[in-house]
């Protein structure tokens, strides 16, 4: 089965170019599904962009019989933070303009949805089917307003202008995944929302991250937010509804770099999805994994206490027990004294599960992260 | 009356040297009020530094007597932010190494208060000054807190172990003024919380901003906003209360410059505000002055709606009625299509109320401000 | 006469979205002179944009008959410079990636050729037009062998990939025109190279600076070089020639912006000069004009000499005799002292030429130039 | 022996806060040679940090009497460089207001020096040690001048006045050491001047880069360019003369870290060279060393031919067959085609020897170093 290609234009630039997106998209003999899969939200997170290249390839391979449904696939979804240089690196998690971080600038429409508890009361009697069509037709209603905001002499953000073209995307997606790694070198890991726990295990990884509260602002929640506000509405009617709407972030190993094992698991995760949600109708499931879910809190974050450069760090993966040294820092000063080690322990057990790539800190610098093991 | 000079440690740099603030303090024969004034915080916002030396000078000049209460200056209250750059220009309105805005960071006491209702029924008895310090006690302890976290071996982020120095200085002021440029080209105003608009008059300012919605993120909002929050809980109690405490941004200007008329205003305003509120007790007050009032969304942004240079703008404080004509756009592309001129015309009447200082622009970016007038 | 608009691939980058040039070319009914023009070679110098839209403009009024030879523009001729941003800041003077400024990047046909003074004598006899054919057969076979190299799998650096592109367009041009400005705010001038005095009269600027000694990194440096050194080979030799090939800089107002009256005069001395070589052959030519030439030694640049913030600086255009104070250094510091002014006084007698945007200083930044006058 | 320890001022912020150097020196009962070692003028290359803390450590256990002469130490020998931040990178490879590159800026007396012939002329005669006293004297009296001029009201530029303290630190030293790395990740060498050959093996490094031509603007050129030209004068004159005045720069390993092995080596070469030279007098000499040389030329540079991401890539110190694979492009388009994979080879024989920290590139970004094998 071979993709169609569609390119569209993103924005124009001072110079007169134009960036774009281009949307490769797998369309079954059968409807069913979409899923929408994008890459390189952030600039320097490239990991996703093999991962999509591979998936490509595969599907290529898949007989159309073999999917139900449709899966859009969005390499470089963000160019101009992908093409964003400081010096030899890749600097764009926020935009060097404005400084926004480009994963909290999405549109998120429970936050313009008055009637919500309304609608829910008017659509008690309803099938699951004429809710989600006639609560996506609202959604779609206000986001066409949203749009046409931007025809105006007074247009809108980069931010806003941006959001406008990805998220028409995938508003009406069933399935939306988007694939991040650390901006500097991490564990695999991915985001889960509440009451989606289930579908976390079959993407194969190892963490997760549940997420308990959050703004809308990202693009996974932007996407899933207005729907579990939905369901919960229902929920406080008595009336349990599950949409079958799922939104995940994949965060695959380190920043500026395709690890190899990282674009596999990203690869089979991704497959083995597909195939749990019947999208992809053949048989290789991989059904036994259990995912280790814990708390955002679980993850504290280490930051330099002074200015200096960050020697004899513990690898990723390394267990430690609270109280043991996790790093030292050689701080220098301009006050005729000799140079001091410091020693940096763990305050609690866990096990290091990210680490900054620049080992030189200014004072509140980010040193490394622990996943914290009660 | 000299003032007393203080020097504080604010961050260590990798290299060791040691970034620092310092205080100019006028302390007054006779206790009173504590007025706490800053300037600079976004980096290229260096107007108020003129401003506090002149006040440094005039202050200077003043007899003990005259003052009542003390009055700490804090010019260049923002190193990092200041020092930075990016080619010719002061870039430091958001840290280069996160992208945070130096002014979305402060610590804001009504969100960790959990027990304000029950603080304001047991008080509801008490006498403002004892209400104003035990409140005030419960502030300086959770801050306390707060400043303890930073001694675990995690330590805090640059902006925490920034704001951990900065907000210290001012948690028990009773007025604070926080000194703010456009980064662009800007009228004069000033940013004021409701039920504090008598005051903005003092500053003899033309125009204002009335803050309706904010999320305590900014300065002068985490000063304020847990003593109005206190304030609305004894009015739902029925009990009106005002506790005299102010906190004020002014926006001089324009960025990277010390416009000698936004100086001479500044000036001007905050002694006038010295002299009203008493803590210079001179003979010099301007009564008869009376600012414009605006809401937040009486600002109307145009972005560019797609790529290229601004000519033919209008220039600040221009009056504009509904559809003339405010900028053009010269757009080129890489379509073989001739350069193109795009009229771009106001949304509403109102006047220019700040110029983007880059007249090149990609699709999105900041083109200018119009302040709506109905 | 319409323009002939051709598209031309420039860079691909990493999103693979492409950057291109456009070449607007206005072909005479009768062969001639090939004029190339661009501008924007610095990201923030955006005026000669709209010098270029004024021209192209203008040339589609002109009468194919009118013109003889050609004239090629190149607008926005640096995408990844003009695209580039620093908070709202144009900063691509500079490539953001390794540091390299835009305008030192050119090849050098002098710097590779060993047998000039062998083929000078070889050619001693030939005619101009015989000489002039092939010593451009030379550059042009040399240039070929520079760009088989970036199919080398080893390619080439952005630099030499860009200037690929770019220089391929002019090589074979008799008259090159590069417009600039100040990346901060100057008054207009031009640079010109010894022997061209006479033409640089023809742009109607009141300032030009005689360029003595070069690299050949510039690009009108670039251009004219190795026919200088052909030139002045022939001269030793006995033998005065003039190739009447020709190229200038234009630098027109300031950074960021479009002044109107830098645009108006950079059309009018471009078509003046046009004129005078009578591509454009109409009876408008202005003639009496005298630029006044001054030394690269006579534009004295001030630093600071300590970090602070500038004040009262004079204005651009101000005649200011040695010892005449020039601006004023608001410096801080951490010691426990008062805020110092510091004033700075003119080394010469000279003309304040131009003026930093940015009037926060760290120790050793740029303050303001003086044209001095002896 | 403990060091005396001295900090100097270096440059004022905008802020007020002072950049300083600190130096550490440890003076030997014995007068003799003067060793100059320095770390991190680049911002990023931080590794020469750790290996000066340990030099520190380990000759705080030397006696006195095994010192003969004296070592200065300078670790963050450039404090703007160091706090330099490009999102979470180091980014001080050059300078981001001017692009300068801190290690092109040194002030190079050979060339401003007129007489140098005259000089070695008129001496002849002299003895080695009243040679080098005399030339120094010249050079040093040049220098006065070149400080004096920054006491101008023009002052100098932040690179002029940087290398003012610099250099000032090391005009009269016999040994220059300037640790660097790599920006990005690299095998450990060295760079060594013709002439020097036979102290380069002191080092105990595997590689060194022989230099043939540079201009004398880094800072291990600028020490002994003059003094090498001096030597070269005196043997046109048929004098065959060392000064046994010595400068290097090694390059330990990789950026933004202090890889343990390359501080371990960086150390034991430094120990080893002042122990050859006799500066510690103590019996640990490794003697058998033998580093291999090569040209710059030998480094083969390999840029992307277009934008994409790398991946793929074999790993430093991979030795390579002419033709062999070296790196894949996975390159996509905005055409509606599939992305492309494009495989690149190698040149040449060789070994890898420097990768991209970042494998995102636009096209020609830097991709790896390959050291050509004849």
């Amino acid at each position: 089965m071979l993709p169609k290609i569609e390119t569209i234009n993103l924005l124009k630039l001072a110079s007169g170019d134009i960036l774009s997106l281009q949307v490769y998209k797998f369309i079954g003999k059968q409807p069913g599904k979409k899923v929408y899969i994008q890459s390189n939200l952030h600039g320097g997170e490239i990991v996703g962009n093999a991962v999509i290249q591979q998936l490509i390839e595969y599907l290529s391979t898949v007989e159309e019989n073999a999917l139900k449904g449709e899966i859009w696939l969005v390499p470089a979804c963000n160019p101009l933070g992908t093409n964003q240089r400081g010096h030899f690196f890749a600097t764009g998690r926020f935009n060097s303009y404005d400084g926004k971080n480009w994963n909290r600038i999405f549109w998120d429409y429970e936050k313009e949805c008055d009637d919500l508890t309304e609608f829910a009361r008017s659509h008690f009697q309803q099938s699951r089917e004429i809710i989600r069509k006639n609560y996506l037709e609202k959604i779609q209603s206000a986001w066409q307003k949203e749009l046409a905001k931007l025809k105006n002499p007074s247009s809108g953000t980069v931010s806003n202008q941006y959001r406008a073209v990805l998220q028409s995307l995938c508003l009406d997606a069933d399935y939306v995944i988007d694939i991040h790694s650390s901006s500097n070198q991490a564990i695999d890991f991915l985001f889960c929302f509440k009451t989606r726990e289930k579908s976390a295990n079959y993407f194969l990884i190892d963490y997760g991250i549940l997420m308990t509260e959050y703004d809308g602002d990202a693009f996974d929640e932007a996407f899933l937010k207005p729907w579990l506000a939905l369901e919960k509405e229902f929920k406080n009617l008595g009336h349990d509804i599950n949409f079958d709407l799922e939104s995940w972030t994949l965060e695959l190993g380190s920043g500026m770099t395709m690890n190899p094992d990282s674009v596999t698991k990203g690869v089979r995760g991704i497959k083995n999805y597909l195939l749990q949600k019947k999208v992809l109708q053949l048989d290789e499931i991989i059904t036994n994994h259990k995912i280790k879910l814990v708390q955002r809190s679980a993850i504290k974050s280490y930051y330099a206490a002074t200015g200096g450069m960050v020697q004899n760090r513990l690898p990723l993966c390394t267990e430690v027990k609270k109280g043991d040294l996790i790093y030292q820092l050689l701080s220098f000063n301009k006050q005729q004294q000799l140079p001091e080690i410091i020693n940096v322990v763990a305050e609690t057990d866990g096990i290091i599960f990210d680490l900054a790539t620049n080992q030189s800190v200014n004072q509140g610098e980010y040193v490394l992260d622990i996943l914290v093991i009660d």
